[in-house]
C-alpha cells in the first residue's frame, strides 16, 4: 500500500492500542523458516526479494552459532509418494515437488544446518503446526525467537503468529524475510508488527547483543 | 496494493502454481469469528467495515442453521484476575479488558449463539490454536469450513491458516469479513485465496447450495 | 491386577458411569502404531507378545487395505545426529538409536507400507502429538479410527486418548496390540476400555464389516 | 499387580534401557489436575485415596506460592447446553454435568485458587490438549513440571504424557495423586516412572528446594 495511507493506518492502530514492544528475553533462539533452492530461485517458487534475504542472513546464523543458540531450520517435504498430499497441496499443487531429495526442497548452501541444529520437515506453513519445534524451544528454555526465512507473507507470517501463540517472545528480521511480490511482504511486516512480534534488523539485533554481554544465550 | 500491483502479483502467483480451487465437500460447518461489540464499535478495536460485514453474515447465520450446519463462534477471554496474560495481550495490552463479562467481549446481538452452538474462548489469533474447535468439527464429519468474521488480517486469518492445516477445505465468505482498515483486508484477501482458501460471497454461497440439494449438511 | 480386583473395580466404574460404548462411524481407517523391527526383537526392546501382536495385524491390514482405509503407520524417529534429542529421549536413552536408516527403526517386513499410506515419524509416545496424522486424517473424512500396534501401555495408549482427544472415535483391536509385560498391558486395557476407547478383536472386526455392507470405507 | 511380578517387570524395563532419571531444572512450577469436588466425593466420580491426594497437596501449594511459582489448575467443565459434548463425554457421559458452575466441578476449597494462578478449563484428559496451559507455561520460561492431581490413570496420567512431549521436565508426587481404584493407580505410577517422568512424594520435593537455595524459582 502506499505509505501515505500505511502511516494513516498505523496512527488508527496506535490509537486503539496495538503494536507495544515485546522486547528480548533470557534465552534467545534462531528460526531459519523454509530457505529452500525452490523458494530462491526465481524461476521455481522464488524471487530476487527471498535471495536477498538468504544473504543477510548468513551473519546472523554465524553469529546464532558464535553464541550457541539453539537454532532451528524448516523445509517443506513432501513424501515421494505423494500419500501425505493434504489441503495446501490443493491449494498450491507444485508444492508436491519438494520431496526429500528433491534439489528444490535442500536448505540454500549458504545457510546449510550444521549436527545438532533442528532440521523440521513440514507440509504447512507454519513451522510449528504438526511438528515438535515448540517442544524442542521449550526443552531449550528458550524464551526469544528471533525469525528469518521466506515467504513473509506466508511461512514466515504463519510461524511467527505461532510462535506467539505458543508462548515465545518473537522478533521478525525484516532485512532477513523476503517474499515474491513486495506488497505482500510490506503489508505482512505491518500486520506482523502491530500484533504479533518485534521488528528489527539482523545488524541491529547483532548489536545489540554486542553491547550488553548478560544477553547471552548462555545460561 | 494499487490494483495494477495487484494483477501482476496474481499473474506471477499463477506462473507458479498458487491459488488452486478446492471445492465444497460433503459435511459443511460455518465458523464466525470475534464478532464481539469491541470489535465492532469504531471507538474500541473496531471499525465501520467490520459492522458490515457483521451484519452480511446475518442470512448466511440464518442459513446455516436452517441447513442445520455445526455452527461455532470466537471471543476474545481473558481472566479477570489478568492471570493469563500472553505474548498476543503483551502486544496489543487492550485486549485484557476484554473478560468474560465485559459488554465488549459480548458477540453482537445479531449473531447471538443459539443452544448447540459452540462457543469458542480463546486468547490468540488462531480460534484452533489451544480449542477444542477442530476435535468438535472431526466428531461431526466436517470437511467444509465457511469462515466469517474479523478481522481480516488477524484472527480471520489464523484461523483460516489452521483451518487449512486441520484439514479442512476452507471457504472465507469475503463481505463477511472485515478489518479496521481496507489495506491489510485487501492484502490477506490476496494472499489466502492464493495459498489457503476458497473465496465466495455469502449470497453467492447459498445460493450454491440452494442449487445442488445433495449438498446439504445432512449425511 | 488379580481378575478378582479387576472385576471389582469394573462394577466401580460402571456405577459411577464410566465404560460406555462408542460405536462405529461411516468412514474408517486403520493405524499402525510403532511396528518396528527394535519394538519386537526381544532383546533389543521389544517382547514375544509384541511379535504375535504384529502377526495379528496382518489379516487386519490386508482387510483395510481391500476395503480401500486410509491406513497410517507410525515409527520413532530420531536424527542422525541427535540434535531433536528430548525429554522422552532423556528418559529412555535407548530410543535415540531409532534413526532413520537404522534396522531397528524399519516397520517389520510383514506390516511394510504401500505406496498411499501414511507413515508419520514421531519422537514421543503419541502418533498424534507434533504431527500431520489428525488433519491427514480429517481431510479424510475419517470418524472412526482401529489402532493397533506396540507397545499397549506405552505409544498405544497415549496415540488411543489423543485420537480420542482429536474427536474420532476410537477402537483397540486387542489381540493386535501388545506390551513388553503383561501387567501393563492389562492394566493399560482396563483403562482405555473404561475411558477412552471400544475394544474389539481383529477377527471381530472384519466379521462385523463383512456382515454390513454399508459400513464400508467408500464415501 | 503383585509386587513380585512388578519387580520382574522393572528389571526387564531397566536392561531394556528405561527409567532415566530428568533431574529438576531451572524454573519450577505446580500443576494441579481437577481436583474437583465431583472427584473426591465417593458418591460422584471419586474415592478416599482422591481425598487423601488433595489433602496432601495442600502443603505443597503452600510452598509453591512462597516460592512464587506459576500454578496452574484444571477443572473439567462442559457446556451448559452440551454443546461442546465429545468422544470423551460419549464414553463416560456423567462427565457432562461438570459445568462451569455446578458444585461438583468446583476445585475443592482448600485448594481454591488465588489470583494470578491460571485455571484451564478443559474437556478431555489432558490438561494440555486444547488448552493454552503449554504456551502460558512457556511464556513463564518454565521447564520443570511438578505434578499433583487425580486420578492418575485418567487425567494425571494423560497429562504428564503430554508435559513430557510439551518439552517439560515432569516430576509426578506420588502421594498427591489418587485414583478410583489402586491397581490402576499402580499401574499408571509403574508406566511413568519408567517412560514418562521422575517420581518423588510432596515432602521429598520441599526438602530438595529447602536444601538447594539455587533451585529457587526466581530467575
Amino acid at each position: 500500500m502506499p505509505s501515505s495511507e500505511r502511516s494513516g493506518d498505523a496512527a488508527l492502530y496506535a490509537r486503539q492500542g496495538f503494536g507495544a514492544g515485546l522486547g528480548i528475553g533470557v534465552t534467545p533462539a534462531l528460526l531459519l523458516v523454509d530457505f529452500m533452492h525452490g523458494f530462491i530461485a526465481p524461476d521455481v517458487l522464488g524471487s530476487p526479494e527471498i535471495e536477498a534475504a538468504s544473504l543477510a542472513s548468513v551473519p546472523v546464523l554465524a553469529f546464532a552459532r558464535r553464541h550457541n543458540w539453539p537454532v532451528a531450520h524448516s523445509r517443506i517435504v513432501f513424501a515421494d509418494d505423494g500419500s501425505d498430499a493434504n489441503i495446501f497441496s490443493r491449494k498450491v499443487p507444485s508444492l508436491l515437488a519438494l520431496t526429500e531429495n528433491a534439489p528444490i526442497s535442500a536448505i540454500v548452501p549458504h545457510l546449510q544446518p550444521v549436527p545438532g541444529e533442528l532440521v523440521i520437515r513440514k507440509k504447512v506453513p507454519s513451522a510449528f503446526f504438526g511438528t515438535d519445534l515448540a517442544p524442542w524451544l521449550t526443552a531449550r528454555a528458550v524464551d526469544t525467537l528471533f525469525v528469518a526465512g521466506c515467504v513473509t507473507s506466508g511461512c514466515v507470517r504463519a510461524s511467527v503468529v505461532d510462535a506467539m501463540s505458543c508462548g515465545f517472545r518473537t522478533i521478525v528480521l525484516e532485512d532477513c524475510v523476503g517474499d515474491r511480490a513486495r506488497a505482500p511482504h510490506d503489508a505482512s511486516m505491518f500486520d506482523m508488527v502491530q500484533k504479533n512480534a518485534d521488528i528489527m534488523t539482523g545488524s541491529g539485533m547483532m548489536e545489540v547483543f554486542s553491547r550488553g554481554a548478560d544477553v547471552s544465550g548462555a545460561r
